[in-house]
C-alpha cells in the first residue's frame, strides 16, 4: 500500500473548485473566439534540439527534460515557442494574419512556494503578419483583455508602453546595459523612486541621466497628455519618436472604442523579455498591484528566427490561468459561479428507481443538467447529498408522484416546493 | 536555424480541424455535465511511486519516466490511476457516489504507426461508491454513450456483457486460464468462430469445453432472449446467475428508457483488463466495427485498493477522443462543424481601419464572434482571406458605410449582400 499524495507545486482542486477554475478558464476561451481566434493544440512534449533553440538562463534549468528510447524530449515551458515552430514549418498553409488562441499546461521545475506552480496553464493568443503586421492589431489586445476582465468582475488597469521609447530614450542617454536598466524601472512601483534611483546609480548611470529617467517616467496626466510631455521632453531620437506615434495611434483608437478608463499609458512598463520591440501590455487588479500583472504581452519583431529566414513579426498576450485562480481566490474575488448541475433526482425508495431515471431523462431532453442519487440510503442522507452538492433543485420521486405520472421539485434556495406532472417540467426548469 | 518538426506520434491539428477536434470534446463534456458529473483535473506528472504502484507488464514498458532533481517522476498514461489517489487522499471530504469527469492528455510510448498516438486525450466518467454501489448506475452508463454518439450523427451499437457471466461460465467448465479465454473469445468478430476454436484447443481446453463456449457465444435473439436462453444453458454457477441476473437488471431499465435498439447484449465482450467485474461496455460504428470500440468501460470492485484498504466499487466508461478523431475523419464520418467565426470586417481602405474597428465591436457586442483583416493589401486579397477562413458573413466597409454609420454584409454562402446601418446588424446577425 502506497500513501496517495500530489507533487508539490502541481495544482488539483476539488470539483466544486474546478468548476471556478473552468469558468475562468471558458470566459477566456469565449472571448478569444469572440476576437476572431481559431484554437490551436501543439503537443505538451518536443524535441529538446526545438524547445532549447532560443531558451537560456533562467528558463532552461528549469525545463522538465529527459530521454525516451533515443530521443531527448522537454515538456514545453511556453505556448510561444511551439507557435513559433508550428508557423515555421507549416507557413505555406497558413493564412496570413494568422491569429490563433492556445490554452493549455505548461511546466517549469521552480523552487515550490506558495501560490507559485511547475505546471500551469498559459491562455495565449497571438496575431501573426508575414513579413508586416500593421500597428492596428496593438489596439485589439487590451480591448479583448478588457472584454475578459470586465466579464470577471473585476476592478482592473491595463497599462501599455512602447519598447521604442525606452530604448530610443536609453540610446539618447548614451545608456548601455538596457535589459538591466529597464529591470529596475520594472521595480519602480514595487520599491519606490528613491530606490530605483539609488540602483540606477549603482549600476553606473550618471546622476543627470538618473534624475532624467526619474523625470521621465515620473510623467503625470492623461495619456494623451503624457505623449505630449514625452515629445516635449527633448529627445532627439528617431526610435523614442517612432515609439510615441505609434503608442498615439493606439490610445487614439483605444478612445474610439470607449475604452481609455481601462486602458492607459504607463512609461515604466518594460516588460523583462528582450523579445519585445514596440507595444507591450500588462494588467493590474487595481488595489492589488502587489500581486503583480494578471495579463501581459506585446509586440515583437520575429517571432520564428530560430526555424525559418522568414520574418514573423506579432502581437500577443498570455494570461497565467492557475496563477490567476490562485490569486482571485486568495483575494477573495472570485465571482459567484452557479453551480452547472441544476437538478438532483432523489427516489423516495428504491420502489421507484426506474421511474427516476425516467424523469432524469425528461429533465435532460430539456437540455438540464441533472444529477441522480440510487444509493440506497436513509431519504435524509440523501437530502443531505442534494446540500452538500447545491444544487438549485432537488426533484423528488415517491409513489404517488410514479402513479400521477409527476414529480414533487423542491426549490433549494427558496425552500418551497411543488408537483408538476412530467411534461410540464420544462415551465419550471426551462 | 533548426529545421522544426513535430515529434512523431502527437497529433498536432490545423486551427480548421482543431475547430472539429474542439466540436467533439465539447459534445462530449457538455454530456458528461448534464449526466451531472462535475470536473477534474489532475497533474499530468505524478511520482512514479504513485503511477506504478499497479502498472505493470506492457503499460509499464511505455511510460514516460524521469528525474527532475530527486524526484522519480512519471507522465500519466491513463485518467484512472490519478482517480484512484485523488479518491483516496480525499475520500473525507467527498461526497459519495461520487461523479467526476476528466478530460485530459495521457502519454503512451508506444510503437509508433498510423493512427496510434503517443500523447492522446481520453475522455473519462466514473461514479466511485464507498463500500458499495447499486447496480442501476450500470443502466447510465450507455445511455450516456448513446447521448454522445447521437449528438454525433453517428450509427453506432452498444454491446454489453457482465464478466460474472463469462467467469462464472470457465468456473462452471474448469478453465483455469481464464485470461487466455476472454483474450481469444474477444477476436471472435475479427477471426471467426473456427479460428476461435482452434485457438482454444491449443490452449489446451477439452474440445467439449469448447463446443460448450461456441454455443454460449453465438447465443442469437433480443436481449431479453439471450438472457433466457443462457439462464436455460444448464450452468449451476452463482456467479454465472448473478451475471445474468445484473445483465437482466440493466437491459430492463434500458428498455424502459427506450434504448434498446442500440444498447444490446453481447456475451463476447469480454474487455481485456482484469479490473473489471461486472458491467462492460464497448461501442461499435455499424459497419466499421473492424476499428474496434471506440468508447469502454464498465464495472469494477475495487478502485483505490493500492492506496487505501477502504473499498471504493466504481462503474465508468472511456473515450479515446484522439483516435475517435482520427477514425471519424479516415472513414469521413466527421459531422460538418459550423465555423465558430461568424463574420470577418474588411475595411476597403486604410482610411477606414478606425470605423472597422468600430464595426467589429459592434458586431462582438452582440455577442456573435469576429474577425477583423487589417494587413494592408488589395481588396483581392482580403477577399481571399474571407475565403480560405470560411467565414458565412463579411462585414465590408468603405467610404460611404462610414459616412452612413452603416455596413455592407455580404453573405458568403448565399452570395447576397446588403448594407444596413450598425444599429440593425442585430437584424442580420442576432
Amino acid at each position: 500500500m502506497i500513501t496517495p499524495y500530489t507533487l508539490p507545486g502541481f495544482m488539483e482542486l476539488m470539483p466544486v473548485d474546478q468548476v471556478k477554475f473552468d469558468y475562468l478558464k471558458n470566459t477566456i476561451e469565449k472571448t478569444y473566439l469572440k476576437y476572431g481566434f481559431l484554437p490551436l493544440d501543439t503537443p505538451v512534449i518536443e524535441g529538446a534540439d526545438i524547445l532549447l533553440a532560443k531558451a537560456g538562463g533562467e528558463t532552461e534549468k528549469q525545463i522538465y527534460r529527459f530521454n525516451k528510447g533515443d530521443s531527448d524530449l522537454c515538456l514545453r515551458f511556453d505556448l510561444t515557442v511551439p507557435l513559433a515552430k508550428f508557423i515555421a514549418m507549416n507557413q505555406g498553409q497558413l493564412s496570413f494574419p494568422f491569429r490563433r488562441y492556445q490554452i493549455g499546461k505548461v511546466y517549469r521545475g521552480e523552487r515550490a512556494q506558495k501560490g507559485r506552480y511547475r505546471e500551469f496553464y498559459q491562455c495565449d493568443i497571438d496575431v501573426i503578419g508575414d513579413e508586416d503586421l500593421p500597428i492596428i492589431y496593438d489596439v485589439e489586445m487590451p480591448c479583448i483583455i478588457k472584454d475578459i476582465f470586465d466579464t470577471l468582475g473585476l476592478d482592473f488597469e491595463i497599462r501599455i508602453n512602447n519598447r521604442k521609447v525606452l530604448n530610443g530614450l536609453f540610446t539618447s542617454l548614451g545608456v548601455k546595459n538596457t535589459q538591466d536598466v529597464m529591470r529596475i524601472i520594472d521595480k519602480y512601483d514595487k520599491i519606490g523612486k528613491d530606490a530605483v534611483a539609488d540602483e540606477l546609480v549603482k549600476l553606473g548611470l550618471q546622476g543627470s541621466d538618473v534624475v532624467k529617467l526619474m523625470e521621465f517616467v515620473a510623467i503625470e496626466g492623461s495619456s494623451q497628455d503624457k505623449i505630449d510631455k514625452a515629445r516635449a521632453f527633448d529627445i532627439q531620437n528617431e526610435e523614442y519618436l517612432k515609439g510615441l506615434d505609434e503608442l498615439e495611434q493606439v490610445i487614439q483608437h483605444v478612445k474610439t472604442l470607449g475604452a481609455e478608463d481601462t486602458i492607459v499609458i504607463d512609461f515604466k512598463i518594460a516588460r523583462g523579455l528582450d523579445y519585445y520591440t514596440g507595444t507591450v501590455y500588462e494588467t493590474f487588479i487595481k488595489g492589488h498591484e502587489n500581486v503583480g500583472s494578471v495579463c501581459s504581452g506585446g509586440r515583437y519583431d520575429n517571432l520564428a528566427s530560430h526555424y525559418t529566414n522568414k520574418k514573423f513579426p506579432g502581437v500577443g498576450i498570455s494570461i497565467g490561468l492557475t496563477r490567476l485562480y490562485y490569486v482571485l481566490n486568495e483575494l477573495d474575488l472570485m465571482k459567484q459561479v452557479p453551480n452547472p448541475i441544476k437538478v438532483l433526482v432523489l427516489p423516495m425508495d428504491n420502489a421507484q428507481i426506474g421511474y427516476a431515471l425516467k424523469v432524469a431523462k425528461a429533465v435532460r431532453d430539456l437540455g438540464v443538467n441533472c444529477d441522480t442519487y440510487f444509493a440506497d440510503k436513509k431519504f435524509k442522507n440523501k437530502l443531505n447529498y442534494a446540500n452538500k452538492q447545491g444544487v438549485p433543485f432537488v426533484a423528488i420521486v415517491g409513489e404517488n408522484e410514479e402513479k400521477d405520472n409527476a414529480v414533487t421539485i423542491k426549490n433549494m434556495f427558496e425552500h418551497t416546493q411543488g408537483t408538476v406532472k412530467l411534461d410540464s417540467l420544462k415551465n419550471i426548469l426551462g
